[in-house]
């Protein structure tokens, strides 16, 4: 896992170095005019889709969907996905749920992409286009470099449909900020220190980094055997907060941005509960810090990245094995 | 809490009444030709939504996408919604940020449809079509009778759009199943029992289910302060099943039908790793019974019951008032 995780800039810099060409299979395999997106993924594959859904629904203004696939798998739904790019995201290419689902949606209509660590894999070949993440194989249980790639691969065909709340410089600049990131294990640490105790946690963020959030949560699950769910901070207010109760800790990821106020606003109530929250921020008064200057629709693909390492950091403190966690395996039959 | 839930079989049978009214409504609202549903809520009326989401997509073959707020009401995505219905869901009609996301869609081109306990609130203004569930007011804080009506009205609603997995005769004995459920309450006062030293749990469902399963999560977290996160049985399998360690407390929800295998199959791999899974169901196997003979389709309406009971049940064995908890309020401004 740690260097799997270290190869993420250079892995991240050949990917984002391929964007033109990326580029250009989107616009082969979308629909015109495009109705819509649908897109099919289980995971941190999924994750990676949360994230994709807001860059995506800013860049073509039409309605994302989340496929649910026992509707295709189980259910036999016959659909009429017409107009629809329908994007599947498996690191294998080999999730059998994922295979058949995007099948069917192609059936129905839909044109097919798939985001693949490989090529030649089922998923590819039921794809009308691939975007092959080409970060070489992945071999600890917890996808690290994987999804940092299909999170960059999403900004690309964002940037393919429409317009995004970002440049292209500033994509390039996100391998350098994960550098960054990487070069700085220490409040890492320091927050698996403190989590050190904790038999549950939550992790919050809103809009662009909830993806982020969730990632985060899976990781500390994978890798530390703790219960740890994502939430937006919003959702977190629905209801969940009552099970917040003191000491609870929590992990908040924000940037600067239009969600800023509300995650800042929720620390502030937590810490009032007596919780124990943990701020992953480029903010001076962060626990846990990020770079500057990133633009918050970006900042998922560095915070990602922070929270592996704070994941990491978690799992040797509790003496674990982060690359072998028990009961898991690499490709999951559903 | 208790009166309200104690309400369910009343208020469910004089909305059913309604039903041939509810379907001109959403016949009248819907656009023709019909494109995708966008599904606009948060809390239970969230959970409602992604039952309503199976239905929908069953009923009429297309996308469902479940609005993400924040694009619409912090980021000001300007979308393209021609073609969709939108269908905002809150008890109250009156949660800010589903009120601002309606309008957003409407004005982008969307036919808004409002599913409210408050026909006069703000997001029946801002909508075309008003399901109005006339429960009467709901006061205690755990929405319940709301909940069960909303599951209802996507029922309705999907009649209303196309062919559905189960009949009217079978609709119109959902508030008989509900009354035995609520006329039974040892199972879920055993399951209290079973419970009351969790310091967290989770509770796990696959599809038609899966919204029941976050409803009951929901539940429990709001009345008993205990970190309850709903999954499905197919995500669980894709990482987070790492957390669940020995003693693990799981609740499982299952019917007879497609989804049932695999959480039964879960059941089964959860007690090899040494979990405690409660299987709520009508087999005959159940730790905590379900009435014989619903469609798999509507069994999610009577386990939501379950659910509430056994929350309720939970908190009364914890010594706290499951009407009030500390920290929430009705309407939540996010």
């Amino acid at each position: 896992m740690s260097g799997e995780m270290a190869e993420q800039p250079e892995r991240l810099r050949d990917l984002i170095a391929r964007t033109d060409e990326v580029e250009a299979t989107v616009q082969r395999v979308a629909p015109r005019p495009l109705l819509g997106v649908s897109l099919v993924a289980r995971g941190s594959s999924d994750h990676a889709a949360v994230y994709g859904r807001y860059l995506l629904e800013q860049a073509t203004g039409k309605a994302i969907s989340l496929a649910a696939p026992s509707l295709h798998t189980l259910y036999g739904v016959r659909g009429d996905y017409e107009g629809q790019l329908a994007i599947a995201i498996s690191q294998s290419g080999r999730t059998p749920e994922i295979v058949t689902t995007l099948r069917r949606l192609c059936e129905a209509g839909a044109r097919g992409l798939a985001i693949t660590n490989d090529g030649t894999s089922e998923i590819a070949q039921a794809a009308r286009g691939v975007i092959d993440l080409e970060v070489g194989e992945e071999r600890a249980v917890p996808a690290t470099k994987t999804v940092t790639a299909q999170l960059v691969a999403f900004a690309q065909i964002a940037m393919a449909l429409g317009d995004t709340p970002f440049s292209r410089d500033e994509l390039e600049a996100v391998p350098m900020w994960v550098q960054q990131v990487l070069d700085d294990p220490q409040p890492a640490r320091a927050a698996a220190e403190a989590l050190v105790d904790a038999s549950h946690l939550i992790v919050v963020a809103r809009g662009f980094l909830y993806g982020a959030a969730l990632e985060t949560a899976l990781k500390i699950k994978e890798t530390c055997s703790i219960l740890a769910d994502g939430y937006s901070s919003a959702d977190l207010r629905h209801g969940p907060i009552a099970a917040v109760t003191r000491d609870f800790p929590v992990i908040a990821i924000s940037a600067p941005g239009p969600a800023a106020d509300d995650v800042l606003d929720l620390v502030a109530e937590l810490r009032r509960r007596g919780a124990r929250p943990l701020l992953i921020s480029p903010d001076e008064e962060a626990d846990i810090s990020l770079p500057q200057g990133m633009p918050e629709t970006l900042a998922p693909i560095v915070a990602v990245v922070r929270g592996q390492q704070v994941a990491r950091a978690l799992a040797l403190a509790l003496e674990l094995d982060p690359d072998s966690p028990p009961g898991l395996s690499k490709v999951t039959v559903t």
